[in-house]
This record gives C-alpha cells, sequence and structure tokens, in this order.
C-alpha cells in the first residue's frame, strides 16, 4: 500500500490508521505549496486533485472516512473495527460530521475561492473559522464525544482523525483549552507510539524528498 | 425505524433505501422553513440541527453516508451492500465525496450564512454555485460514474445518493443535459418503484401534518 500525504493535512489520519493497524506501506509526499496536486500524475490518482489517496494493489482509494473504514475492516486483528453494528455506524458518522463539516468550516481559512470569487468575501470567511471551528468543537465537545475515546471505552479510528482536526486549532485561532476533553485526548494521542511513528515516518520521508530535490 | 426528513433535502437519499431495503419504517416530516430543525425536541435527536436522522430503536443516527452503510449492512437480503471490500471502499468513498464537497458546494447557495456573516460574501458565494455544482457534476460525469449505476453492473446506495443531488441541479441553475450518463441515470432512477413509493410516502406524511395542523 501507498498513501500520497502532504504534512499538516487529513492525510495524517490515514497514516495513524495504517500505524495502528501494524500496516506494511509506504509514504509519497505531495508538495500541495508546489501545486503538485493538480499535477497530470496525481490527478490519475485523484482526478479531485487531494490528498490522501490510498493506493492498494495499484487501485485509488480517496476520502477520509472510507480509507479508514477500509483500514479497520482490511485489519480485524488490530480491533480497530467496532464489533457492535451500531458502533459501527456511529463511527462512520462521527468521521462524516469531521469530514463534512468541521473540514469545512477549516478551509474557508486558506480555500475560500473554491465558494467565491472576489477577495473581500474570501476575506470575509477566513474572519468567521474561529467562530465556526470553535461551535465545531463545542459540540463535539458537548455532545459528540463519549471518553476516553471519541467512541466511549474503545479506541477507533474516530480518534486519529479528531486527533488531526485538533491540531489544526491554533492556525485556525481557537484555544484548544476551551475544551477540556478534546485538549486531554489530544495529549493522550500524541504520546501514542502510532502517532510518533506516523509523524517520524512522514518526516523523514520529506526530507528524503528535499534531498532529491536538491541533487 | 423512524426517519427524520425534509422535503427536496437529502434525506430523500436514505427514503429510497429504506424502500429499496424493504424496511418497515415511519416518515416524520420537519419543517426547516419553520426552523423545526433547531426546536429543543429536534436537537435532542439531532444536536447539530439538520435533517436526515434515523431512529434505530431509540437511537439517533446521523450523516447520510453513515446512516447509507448502516442501512445496506442491516439488509443484506436486499443486496445493496456490495459484495468486494474494494466495492465497498468505492461506495463509501463516492458517498463522502457527495457530501463533503458536491452537498457543500450546494449548501452555498442557501447556507452561505454559515461561513460569513455579511450580506455581500454570502450573495457572493450563491453566484458561484452554478460553476461549482457544474464541476461537480463534470467530474462525476467524466471520473466517477460507471454505469449503468454509480459503481457499475450492480445498483448500490450511491445510486440513490447521486439522484437526489442531481434533483438540485435546476433550482441551483445548472442544466443536467450537459450531463448525458447522469441525466439519464436520473430518469432510469425517477421510474424505480422504491423511488416512487418514498416520494409518495413523504408526500403522505406531510399532507397529513398539514391537515393536523390546521385542526
Ligand atoms: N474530503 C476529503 C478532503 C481532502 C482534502 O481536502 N485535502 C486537502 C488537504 S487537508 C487537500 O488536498 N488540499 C489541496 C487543495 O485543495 O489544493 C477527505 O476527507 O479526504
Ligand atoms: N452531512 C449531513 C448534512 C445534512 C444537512 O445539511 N441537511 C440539511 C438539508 S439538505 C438541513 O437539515 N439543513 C437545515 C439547516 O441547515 O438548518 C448529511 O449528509 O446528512
Amino acid at each position: 500500500m501507498k498513501l500520497f500525504f502532504a504534512l499538516k493535512t487529513i492525510s495524517l489520519a490515514s497514516q495513524i490508521a495504517l500505524e495502528e493497524a501494524g500496516a506494511d506501506y509506504e509514504v509519497i509526499p505531495v508538495d500541495l505549496q508546489a501545486g503538485e496536486q493538480r499535477s497530470e500524475k496525481h490527478l490519475a490518482l485523484n482526478p479531485l486533485g487531494r490528498v490522501p489517496v490510498l493506493v492498494v494493489a495499484g487501485k485509488s482509494l480517496t476520502e477520509t472516512p472510507a480509507i479508514l473504514s477500509y483500514i479497520s475492516r482490511r485489519f480485524p486483528e488490530s480491533q480497530l473495527h467496532p464489533e457492535a453494528e451500531m458502533d459501527i455506524a456511529r463511527m462512520e458518522s462521527f468521521n462524516s460530521y469531521l469530514c463534512s463539516t468541521v473540514h469545512i468550516a477549516h478551509s474557508h481559512r486558506m480555500r475560500g475561492y473554491r465558494w467565491a470569487d472576489d477577495v473581500a468575501a474570501i476575506e470575509s470567511m477566513r474572519k468567521k473559522v474561529p467562530q465556526t471551528m470553535s461551535e465545531c468543537f463545542g459540540l463535539i465537545e458537548r455532545n459528540l464525544f463519549s471518553g476516553p475515546w471519541v467512541l466511549g471505552s474503545r479506541y477507533s479510528l474516530s480518534d486519529p482523525y479528531l486527533f488531526t482536526m485538533a491540531s489544526w486549532l491554533e492556525g485556525d485561532g481557537v484555544d484548544i483549552r476551551k475544551f477540556p476533553l478534546i485538549q486531554d485526548h489530544y495529549q493522550r494521542m500524541s504520546e501514542r507510539p502510532a502517532v510518533k511513528r506516523a509523524i517520524a515516518k512522514a518526516d523523514a520521508a520529506l526530507g528524503a524528498a528535499a534531498r532529491d530535490a536538491q541533487l
């Protein structure tokens, strides 16, 4: 398996999932600043021009919720897949909320041009991001987070997904300390070996790519 | 099972899925114009204040992709669940794209206030909707749609999801005839008995609610 990724993006959630699953995988950086996601090569992998892309036996799989569910089913021995039918549904529901509401709130900070053409509108969207992200995390803290993990006593792939988005809060102008449960979750996640391995592996791949570029 | 729904919204996809599955379910209208989605009663079901909500044995399930996957697994005899692991992943990926990109493009027409406060910005978002929706459907037509059904020869719950969003195109200022494969799919979907039953059942529930309101 190969994971196409970029630093500080949602691809980290899928990468942590692969580490938690004990999967054998390679990471390949995509340089978003340089616009590599819109290159012909990348568009052949993902016509949407985004990361992450997980390539399995030559086939591309995109969309974080789908990648996470796939990983949890593909590695049953890692126990990442919830057991009860209703818990699987809860995981998928939480992940879909992160993808379609929280990620979108965040995207209005740097990608407003997707939804409007004029600078003033784009600036206006950017300004509202601290508020919308605060509202999303407030809702998660109060209503969606069971604790100690997202779904309750059992760790699931909703956890690295939430962790990755929580890592965006500071840049989005939101103080994570307003959400004590999420802050504690963030701390515990940072200490997991799988999370540390994922970050180290991404850094190493980026370092290698930078060295290659200098040759 | 109870499905909380509203007319012309994405809840139709879940309702068609229930019909295709042969499920025994009740529909309960939520009056979005009257703001019923923000009532205490509805927020107790879904703190996000949205439809659809599928209530199963007293528990709320939200988010269209999660509801569709749940229905496909819950009614295996209806063969709505793809067989191969990679086809399940493709269905989930397609559904997540609809939820997080296409639905969001559409939402910028009437719900721009979610992402900006000033009228000019909201108007600017509204203006771009025909373009973004066209781009999304162009990408589906060219890259994501296998035909005759979304995933290929086998019908899946990506089909009612796409059908429901295609029904928004006219209101979004996009001519469906620009996308012959999707137009043909839309036509074939409209003729399915499950789709006709879903629409008739929703209409009947709305009629009953209107009569109750007049008493
Ligand atoms: N719904 C997709 C969203 C993926 C996405 O938006 N990725 C961003 C990084 S967080 C990206 O690749 N952006 C590049 C661009 O917009 O050009 C998912 O959940 O995987
Ligand atoms: N991600 C959710 C989105 C649900 C959603 O946005 N529903 C809309 C109708 S299409 C709604 O309830 N809007 C009411 C409001 O925004 O007040 C899903 O896919 O189910």
